[in-house]
């Protein structure tokens, strides 16, 4: 290993050292208001937004959900999910930074009231690798993957898998037009992660939507319960 | 700024400087051999690798394609090229890092014979913001986006379209599928990159494939060209 490589990886370990920090007092900002928090990650374009907007029309009587929304750039997503019945919903852009950090989170919760809300989504950076490393203060991680992007992923990128609390598999209406194996990706996400919930979903049609968001609202006594 | 910040930008400096440094000599190497170099990039599932059997298919009779494969994890592309016809490949794991780096392509290099080949694809770990940064001694950067990742992914991801050499465009077989806007993407795209080539593609039915295999040809014959 080079010298350059020791002082990087030491710098590293001390950034994501007080990234874990930052994002414990998130997490207990989100706790004491009784706001189940939901870290969102994905590959660009997997279906995290649709998700939301999808999620917010089944469950918005029966939970005031916030969003924060993270992009390298633009605010397209932002104004979506208002449009669609957010209570609430913060951009955050990164500028080029390819994951969310706990300090983003933190400066985003200075726009908004968290006596506002029962849930929050943060949607992180479209990546499946980066963001597995930088907690934000979540009660659980999310990660959606369409069927688009092949049964083979959990293969080739293990830590989201092994990470998350939960896995959506988003598209399910294209699984026959894209050759997705489903035996393939459930053994090899079992593998990884035995007990994560598996949901299969399309944004497109709405299929699987409510079992998703029945398991969502429990979820959030949890929080409340724990207060 | 923090502390934490400023030594962190400094010390990515000197690292990218160094990589940049690796790349030119990369790139040397290939030039001297008369072997076009594809720096392919996408986010995860995008469909790089189902473009290089395609391509390998479409061209192996005209050149001889070398592959270097990186990934996180696994080691199934590589198989797949071999039996798809490539001269040879090499599989880099990361070991968790979210792009290859010049160095990895150097050490890739130690098992290939350069002058067997006359075109390289570098297949990058799937991820549409980190690969940006790091020249790999490649002559193009490729970048490939799915009809099924949506049209807003340039707005999303600028960097990634603004240094592409060009662009394809995969999956066009679902267009229709995935409420996809053509123009929105085409006009997002010549904001950020008036001259980039885009090629239209379907990897699972083969449309469009010859006319990005003649152009790749084409290519190659500045590379040799300029020996």
């Amino acid at each position: 290993m080079s010298v350059h490589s020791v002082k990087i990886v030491n710098i590293l370990e001390g950034l994501l050292a007080g990234n874990d920090q930052a994002a414990e007092r998130n997490k207990q900002r989100f706790s004491e208001a009784g706001v189940l928090t939901i870290n969102i990650m994905s590959s660009p374009g997997a279906g995290k937004t649709s998700l939301i907007l999808r999620t917010l029309a089944a469950i918005r009587d029966r939970a005031r959900v916030g969003v924060i929304e993270g992009d390298i750039a633009g605010s397209i997503d932002t104004e979506k999910v208002i449009a669609a019945g957010a209570r609430d919903a913060v951009q955050i852009n990164t500028g080029g930074n390819c994951h969310l950090e706990a300090n983003m989170v933190d400066r985003a919760l200075d726009n908004l009231d968290l006596s506002d809300f029962d849930i929050m989504f943060v949607e992180n950076v479209g990546n499946l690798v980066c963001p597995t490393h930088w907690a934000l203060g979540e009660h659980l991680r999310l990660c959606v993957l369409s069927t688009a992007e092949g049964h083979d992923k959990p293969v080739k990128y293990p830590q989201m898998f092994v990470t998350s609390d939960a896995i959506v598999l988003n598209k399910i209406d294209l699984i026959e037009l894209v050759d997705f194996e489903r035996d393939f990706f459930y053994d090899s996400v079992r593998a990884l992660n035995p007990d994560a919930p598996i949901f299969e979903i399309s944004c497109r049609t709405g299929e699987g939507i409510p079992a998703w968001a029945d398991w969502l609202l429990e979820q959030r006594k949890g929080v409340v319960s724990s207060r």
